[in-house]
């Protein structure tokens, strides 16, 4: 799919606790977008590297001047995942679309006031789930879509974080702050087991959660799995927070996608001992093993964003997706085994 | 482990419907083994490839010949699944071990008097799970052993398979007659399992079977997905038939194995578009990512087989977890889901 033309919008940040907000907001501006300000409370350990990236963007000191600003169309969070909620459905009642830090929220009840804030104001709600910042998948879902591995049986997603106790805030170790791991960092692999199936749904076959390495914080949970299944395939996730020092790179994120007639693997982010770079494709079908480098795919997501923002359309991901996505995230953490301790 | 040094037995083949008995034959012999004769019912596929491979070998008219043969120690059967255990019984009763092509049997009743067989006559019965044959495995266990990614948290193996239909017969396709693609292929992941997190038991947490891609077959199963749990770690296997042709191998077996403290993955058949050759292991660590050649690592279960045949040891494998392992691959196999079709 080629990239939409960048049109200009005007955007501001509130809530700069999680990093990710760097990319959020790099790629908005360097599609054209305008960042009229920022709002965060504290000095939060991401700020100073904010600044440092951004330093044309002024703070506010009440972010009321940015929800009130007409001009504003769009507002971004990376604020603690449980504070997201709350700022996505002030800042829609503003009448600004949103686009949040993952996960979205962390309590069904978030859920619900989310879905009825979109449905009341009109305006969108979007989760960054990881699959939008990978260019291979990008190529995976078209080679799928083009039926290169015939039927799709099932997807096998492992999604290893480094922890770097050291950047991390009190909240990252805090369960109804972050969430739990299914929700943080396991919403990402629900989006994707549904995206590569073309699911609408899926039931939550099995999970669970666990703390092996870091007893010291009885919150935490560092591993946590799902069995998932829909009318059009199956799957299977792992996320952790494990990924040793000894990897150049946050983590070695896999995704195998099976099908009747040939199998693609991504080594999204690295080819450990392998090839440099990120993107990392493998296509095996009944002619030949093919490495593809996808590092020049295309990661259209904010560019259809921007669209959405200015056309009122649903390119970028449908909202129906997006709620969907976390509500089965919420649903695996809430029915998660508990193990370890 | 060094490889004990080997001594010579004296052995026979009953039942040749498989070609893993090329390799359990191979080697065998390759150790000092003398095979005084083989004997199995009609034609099977595998029989004309044997005697290429091994023409000194004299095939019998009556199998009581090789059972009565009171110089024979060893009897190996590589007949239909479903007529496997039988064979090891009325061997075992006439004072033989036995090794058996996995998966050693295909119902639980058989289990029962397998091991009823083994407790009356004092011999064992050995079945020749996948992990003995791969070099790689056999590193992987010495560096889990010797700490080398802190604690085992989880396991993930992948058993692709080439479905190779113009050389299989036709019990390969009925279910009876070959167990069930969990009890068939799964038995491997489940013996894997154990061994990697040190279990002697395991919880099939959640199962399913299918078919998907060869509805021909109504009887066949081409995918099958476990998820497995003991008091020492998580797992999570899937194995499947639709290894693509443009693979140079029979199947891209992988085994990723998450500590703590760093990850192995093994790449056991292939690189795909990599490295040429088998067992390719890499070890993620604190320190560094470093790639492993296991070409050369040891693959001790047959020296150590033919140890325990001559003096009565358990080296090779513990005839409980050998036991175990069957028993759980006919429990996830009973109480699969059944998905496809």
């Amino acid at each position: 799919m080629a990239t939409p033309q960048a049109r200009p919008i005007r955007f501001a940040a509130i809530g700069l606790d999680h990093r990710h907000i760097y990319e959020m907001t790099g790629r908005l501006l360097a599609l054209g977008g305008e960042c009229v300000g920022y709002w965060t409370e504290g000095e939060p350990q991401p700020l100073a590297g904010f600044i440092k990236r951004y330093p044309h963007i002024p703070r506010v000191s009440d972010k009321r001047r940015l929800l009130h600003d007409s001009t504003v169309q769009l507002i971004l969070t990376a604020a603690i995942p449980c504070d997201r909620a709350a700022i996505a459905i002030e800042a829609m009642r503003a009448g600004k679309d949103v686009m949040t830090d993952k996960p979205g929220c962390t309590t069904v009840e978030q859920l619900g006031a989310l879905r009825r804030a979109v449905t009341k104001t009109a305006r969108f709600w979007s989760v960054t789930y990881g699959r939008f910042e990978t260019a291979a998948v990008t190529r995976a879902l078209e080679l799928v879509g083009l039926g290169a591995i015939g039927r799709l049986v099932q997807t096998i997603g492992l999604g290893p974080h480094r922890l770097n106790r050291h950047l991390r805030p009190a909240w990252f170790f805090r369960r109804d702050a972050y969430g739990g791991i299914l929700c943080d960092v396991g919403c990402h692999q629900i989006d994707q087991f549904l995206t590569f199936t073309g699911s609408k749904n899926a039931e939550i076959v099995s999970a669970s959660v666990g703390n092996f390495a870091n007893h010291g914080d009885a919150d935490f949970e560092d591993f946590g799995e799902m069995l998932l299944r829909s009318e059009s395939g199956c799957g299977y996730a792992r996320v952790d927070w494990y990924t040793p020092d000894g990897l150049a790179n946050w983590g070695d994120g896999r995704l195998t996608v099976l099908g009747t007639d040939g199998y693609i693997e991504l080594r999204k982010n690295i080819d450990i001992a392998g090839r440099p770079g990120t993107d990392h494709l493998f296509l095996i079908d009944h002619k030949s093993t093919r490495y593809i480098d996808c590092g020049c795919a295309e990661r259209p997501y904010y560019a259809n964003l921007i669209a959405d923002v200015l056309d009122r359309t649903e390119t970028a991901m449908s909202q129906n997706h997006c709620f969907k996505v976390m509500e089965l995230a919420l649903q695996a953490q809430a029915t998660a085994a508990r193990l370890g301790g």
